[in-house]
């Protein structure tokens, strides 16, 4: 059988429709038994010997043709290579765009390329099981771009990584009850509290005792953005406030710094614990609940914080969503904007 | 106890030579029993109350002084806490410095902090156990000051990370027999061979199949590190030659692409088998013998490519590490120096 371009579109007949179509989920009905297909459809069909030729073009040819260029940025190779990948996987998906999508519930988002159904079910039934976004290894994926959907990135072996996108809840049980400042010692990159108030370490989590317990030292250390949002909510007092912290931050690790500390108070405002995140390569670890210092469970997210306006390279994507996964925890990323905080969570998926 | 500071040294006498330099290896022997301290010692000393005061300064003083200034770099407090932690962890240690060294067996390296000794031994022992650099988690590590020693990084809640590097060996066994040139095309940010030569991926390993293999369909796809390195090797011909592989490959990834093309070419010639390590956040993952396709194994090694000059954020090292030995891999990073490649392997290191 082969199929041939009609009015820029690329048309099979013959018993396609039942073939194709209604059997397999490929293409959208013309007239008769005549069905239009997608370029990524007609590929597959050709590479399935299930069509012989698009024009005479065979697969070898068609797939060069296609993705064409020198830029080497053109999509229809990844496409491509995506749909290969979830038809292997056993599922019907189409095309994101019309006529493919008439009738089927879905985001409407333009970012979308692919609508992939639940298994064993196809275009008709109306569900959407992923909607899928492909992405190449060395696009940038601007992190505000991210929240729904799934991306389906394509390395350069033409593997294909999912992964999901959604928004955190944060659902802490920690607060700190401040009763008056007690005072604390900036030190480098640091803070010392030498007479804690009683439950700042054990009950709420700051900071870390100085030495062994055993060295009968009370002493807590805190990191500046603990000493920071401290110092806001009035639990302690240092030499030169608030500003004194903030100028030290900055000195220390730039603008990093106040996008932290927005994070960070943001998190304990709802009552989670962040701990420092480095050494999973996360700005922060978060615990939603912490009964006592004996008693402290693992955390459950890992938090990185972005500056506004970031593009994630897809590379450190799998990198921080594997880490993460490896560790049993969940990543989410955090970034400025607009004034406040805006959360994703990215998840590992295999559809 | 009190200490004293005299001639710029901290000088404690009575029994110190005996209690603290003998039996728990503080301090340089001075006259009769008095012995000198570092910094870090009389601090460490100050927070056991083996000593009170030095110069009637108590520990919470001493420290705050020590570590003083505004811009929040001094390393004194971060020293502190590596000493703190590796006395906790029962280790003898030692300034690198004289008269500490006296007689010591060590490298020498300015950049060195800390000789520790191994368990049960002392300084006068003469072997050292890890010579070890304290590094702030803000700081920046230039790549080509690894390759010897350990790294101790001090993090924001005072905990320490400890990293060893080393040069690392390759000992690959795969070897391509090139016969004659074989066409493949390049298409987008890859390469098709549509009639690959014999054992190209069943032996060797080069790319992937295109679609499964129960398609019956024989085209391997390349990545363009690979493509250009089999141009190179004369067994594959491509329109425009190696010069529009290459160009690709730029066009794709810039100036990565070029040192990405050193490294793989580098594991070739040593029969490793390198392969995209995106998964893993990584360049490559690497594999020293692959008998077959059908007995493939697990890669030993990650390998991220660097640009000359770089230097690591300490926060990346733990990442990576981390990652790498969560998938049981060694980490190694790899830059291009006068012309040719530097290795560096790391791990993180429990003492």
């Amino acid at each position: 059988m082969d199929a041939h371009v009609e009015d820029g579109r690329i048309v099979v007949g013959g018993d396609a429709r039942q073939r194709f179509h209604d059997a397999r989920g490929y293409g959208t009905p013309l007239d008769g038994n005549r069905i239009a297909l997608a370029w990524v459809e007609a590929a597959h069909l050709l590479l399935r010997e299930d069509i012989a030729s698009v024009d005479g073009v065979g697969f070898e040819t068609f797939l060069e043709r296609g993705a064409g260029g020198v830029d080497g940025g053109d999509r229809a190779a990844l496409c491509f290579l995506v749909y290969l990948d979830l038809r292997e996987r056993g599922f019907y998906c189409s095309p994101a765009r019309e006529p493919w999508v008439d009738g089927v519930d879905w985001s409407g988002a333009e970012s979308v390329d692919f609508l992939v159904y639940p298994r064993g079910k196809g275009p008709g039934d109306g569900a959407v099981a992923y909607e899928v976004r492909v992405v190449g290894e060395r696009e940038s994926i601007p992190a505000a771009e991210l929240g729904t959907g799934t991306l389906a990135i394509v390395d350069e072996e033409s593997e294909v990584t999912y992964f999901e996108t959604g928004r955190p809840d944060w659902d802490g049980q920690t607060t700190f009850e401040v009763t008056t400042a007690v005072d604390a010692t900036l030190l480098s990159d640091r803070a010392l509290c030498w007479e804690p108030p009683e439950g700042l370490h054990e009950r709420a989590f700051y900071g870390q005792p100085l030495g062994s317990r055993d060295e009968g030292v009370d002493a807590i250390q805190l990191s500046l953005v603990e000493t920071a949002q401290l110092v806001a909510a009035g639990a302690l007092s240092v030499e030169g406030g608030y500003d004194a912290v903030v100028e030290r931050g900055r000195a220390v690790e730039g603008e990093r710094f106040d996008r932290r500390l927005q994070v960070y108070a943001a998190l304990r405002e709802r009552g989670v614990v962040p701990k420092t995140g480095f050494k999973f390569g996360a700005d922060f670890r978060t615990y939603a609940a912490v009964e006592s210092i004996d008693d402290l469970g693992h955390s459950e997210r890992l938090v990185r914080v972005l500056p506004e306006g970031f593009g994630f390279a897809p590379r450190d994507v799998a990198l921080d969503v594997r880490l993460a996964h490896g560790v049993r925890k969940q990543l989410v990323v955090a970034w400025p904007e607009d004034g406040g905080l805006e959360w994703v969570a990215i998840e590992r998926l295999t559809p």
